[in-house]
């Protein structure tokens, strides 16, 4: 019963999406699903991509939380157009709330969108929103295990960005694993080492979001 | 109708969490529902906990993760025997995989059972396991503002452990924002700072433990 409505509910959202692509690629919208665990740094990451990219590129960002309006309130300060999307307890962003929520996006003026999900490394994976490309952001502070672990979240991920590479000095985390086991798991996704904090590795991440 | 769905779960859940709490009770084991993010520390604060508090306290796991069974390998080498719950995907533990994994272990032989929760800030915070203490670790490295965005989680929890607090220098986390926040959404859960790594804080959370 359980699994009969999970299937019924996912075959809906994958529907939904097929609109929402729709919508994008008339408005010539490339559209960016970043997903995460809470406190990976994804806001982090958005911020430091727009400050060296939003000269050339016209961003906006559909940003997903359970509660509070910070992450959106982050956003607007870059002067990136922002819609918050709040969950309410919810443990991910589905394409139907991502469909509501590009009304309030001048699609027009936009030519990538972020769409910034729950933090969380489970639920998110299941549920297309009518994006483009999937990407995963790792901290190094959550260890060089989680590829394996979190592996639905990491198979189905078109670019996997580790992320807080400053912290490599102070935690347990090896690079090599982590490249060895997406190599493995899924040989296909582009992989970047990058710290939004100093700077690091900042420009081949910025490379792939300008060829996208 | 998804709603409708969730409730039954849900209600289904509470009553198989009551029998679980009345086996435990029945064998005088008390439980405690571990949960936080991926990549937080669960496993690392459990091995700390044990190496100081096995000598006098009989200890159990289950494990739950997604996939692998490697926090399994980790509790078995701390010589505290371990039952490993895949959920397969799954995004949190429910009472009725509890309870069967608890079919399992000698409870007779355990005073403390603790039961790592599948790493995420969102869903286990809705499914009771037959625990007596719900505890939330949090990471320094995931940033200060976690209470309030996952605040259905921290809500619910009877002690919070602020962790990894080696890495303070390195994050930008102010620890008063955040007993500042639980002081208004959760007053009565103890609270505790510790890093599992070098030791600091420990002694305080090994005598809530040990008070349980």
């Amino acid at each position: 019963m359980k699994i009969e409505v999970l299937k019924r509910v996912l075959e809906k959202n994958a529907a939904r999406a097929d609109d929402v692509r729709a919508v994008l690629d008339r408005n010539q919208v490339v559209s960016i699903n970043l997903m995460g665990s809470p406190g990976c740094g994804k806001t982090t990451l958005l911020e430091a991509t727009f400050e060296r990219l939003q000269a050339e590129t016209r961003f906006a960002v559909l940003e997903g939380d359970l509660a509070t309006t910070r992450d959106a309130e982050r956003i607007a300060a870059a002067d990136v157009p922002v819609v918050q999307v709040l969950t309410e307890g919810g443990c991910h962003l589905d394409a139907a709330t991502v469909a509501a929520a590009l009304d309030r996006v001048r699609l027009d003026e936009v030519d990538c969108l972020f769409i910034e999900n729950v933090g969380n490394l489970v639920c998110p994976a299941n549920f297309e929103l009518g994006e483009h490309h999937r990407v995963v952001l790792l901290s190094v502070a959550e260890g060089d295990d989680k590829p394996l672990k979190y592996s639905y979240m990491f198979q189905r991920a078109d670019a996997v960005v580790v992320g807080k590479i400053d912290l490599l000095p102070h935690c347990r985390f090896d690079p090599d694993r982590v490249r060895s086991d997406l190599a493995r798991i899924n040989p296909q996704a582009s992989q970047f080492m990058v710290s939004a904090y100093d700077g690091t590795g900042m420009a081949e991440w910025i490379d792939w979001v300008r060829h996208t």
